[in-house]
């Protein structure tokens, strides 16, 4: 039996997480059975909800265990079938451990195709990425054409999705990011009409009421706290705030405190919701045919950060954290 | 021509407001014209979003002036009229000011039927208080049968109507509120599963969580604040919470701080709206022939505390921040 190298997480992180919160060992390849693949890892996609699965705290997927495989989302070939429609040299999309090489069944895996976009693609606006940015704007942020969108965490890889829908949709798309590098790119790369530096803007408030004169409709939310108190202050009557991610708090370890927002709710009869890519999965079909067209018809583009490297997994996950990502961060192997 | 007694806004209160607000003066009444109506003041509503009125912050409804009346739902009775329609003895129903006696349009009077309800009815279960409670819990709410319904402000005018909706529409209703004799009353009288009293209760989300052993799914919430938060730590997957007031807030001077509610909306793919009862005017027909029809059926009763005398109308409002009300708070001139 041949083995391959296996990233484990090795202690609940608090706060936040750092090298020695990853384990490598090396885990035994078991027999090909009937219905399963030999898969060699080539692209893996490192996410910042992989925070909520290293803690034990109930969340809407199940934590990952101590000693056992950190799992995320992996573009692999096939080097070996026992699975029908499955072949060696095909490229197939799943959930898969961070190994080297692994046996997976063949139900659950979907082949992707490397002639439509490049397989790294797969991992970000074709896949979990463009969808969570797609169905989180049009089912909860209901935009319509000449509203306003703003949308912080705008230079990250859900971000810069949901501002060129945005402004395919026709709405004014305003991002916060948090270097004067990413702020260029949202406007030349990624048709941004405005963008917002939180680390050199004193009072981010009054700036988000400069760059959205006639106020926020929508709110598209990656990040949480500070951030979102001071767009709490520009909302619109009847606005909705999508409720992505809080990157901004995923790593405290007290309960963080921001400004109550029921008041803000109640005066502007505001909207807040949180959601997965997986509460919409019967849409997921659609939504993936919607950016594929989008994407061949030349109106998305998309930014991406390769590391290169299977021992580098945990550290291009670690600088998720630190903003070092431009767009869908993603480990080549 | 007469004068009359009228209650004027004499300052902006900063915090909770105070006697010393209000001023009693006296104001001419004008001739009668064409197509209004001299009305004579017999329940005057104090509603806790009057608050909010005495501020000049940008919030859904103007702000009252300083030195011009307060304004609230107001059930008077015809005097004179000129208006079509309108007859001497007739009792209407509008938002007026706080005047022994008034000239107002007829246009904006809603006639109203002292033999299908009591005349303070119109301005609770039959007006805006019984209307908030059922479009909040409908529209936001969107409650199924079986699902669990918390309510906090339970005892108060909005509150005991949510939980007896809840309890016809089939849910598993728990009130939350301020003292054992509401308690009692929310179980005997409202037909409430469970009662919490959050000034006894020293862990109130460990209390949530026993009261509500399936988690809670809608959270029908009039108070913001601390309790607000323990709720957090009981929602369940796609909850709704309603936000229809935050009571404890409005007299805070700075912004209230609380957990931040991001990262447990996106954890539970859960919801919160704020919301006026004006969102909803093309509803309101339906809304109050609805509740009609259950109050007639016996299905729904209400509570209301009446006082007595326009001098006291100022401190009627005032004692709705000290929970001094069980259910309506009106005042019977």
């Amino acid at each position: 039996m041949s083995t391959t190298r296996t990233i484990n997480l090795k202690n609940r992180p608090t706060g936040k997480p750092g090298l020695n919160d990853f384990e490598f060992t090396s885990t035994e390849i078991p027999e090909l059975k009937e219905g399963e693949v030999l898969l060699k890892s080539e692209y893996v996609s490192v996410d910042p909800y992989l925070r909520g699965r290293m803690s034990d705290a109930p969340s809407y997927i199940a934590p990952f265990e101590v000693g056992k495989p950190i799992e995320s989302g992996i573009v692999a070939e096939v080097l070996e079938s026992k699975a029908e429609n499955f072949h060696k040299g095909d490229h197939v999309l799943g959930a898969l451990a961070w190994k080297e090489k692994q046996v997976a069944k063949a139900k659950g895996l979907m082949k992707v195709d490397e002639n439509m976009a490049p397989l790294s693609a797969y991992l970000g606006i074709l896949g979990m990425t463009g969808m969570t940015a797609y169905l989180g704007l049009t089912e909860i942020g209901k935009p319509k054409a000449g509203e306003t969108l703003l949308v912080s965490g705008a230079a990250g890889a859900v971000g810069s999705i949901v501002g060129q829908i945005g402004k395919i949709l026709g709405l004014r798309v305003v991002g916060i990011a948090g270097t004067d590098e990413k702020i260029a790119l949202l406007k030349s790369k990624f048709g941004f009409d405005e963008g917002i530096n939180y680390n050199t803007t004193k009072n981010m408030s009054e700036a988000i009421g400069q760059a959205c004169p006639d106020g926020v409709d929508v709110y598209f939310d990656n990040v949480g706290g500070e951030i979102s108190e001071a767009v709490l202050f520009n909302i619109n009557k009847f606005s909705r705030t999508v409720n992505c991610g809080a990157i901004s708090q995923y790593n405290n370890t007290e309960l963080p405190k921001s400004i109550s927002v029921q008041p803000f709710l109640v005066k502007k009869s505001s909207s807040m919701q949180g959601f997965v890519v997986f509460d919409y999965e019967e849409k997921h079909p659609a939504a993936i045919k919607q950016l594929a067209q989008w994407l061949n018809e030349g109106k998305l583009t998309y930014t991406e950060t390769i590391k290169e490297g299977f021992e580098n997994i945990p550290q291009a996950f670690l600088d998720l954290f630190d903003g070092k990502n431009k767009g869908k961060m993603v480990v080549k192997l």
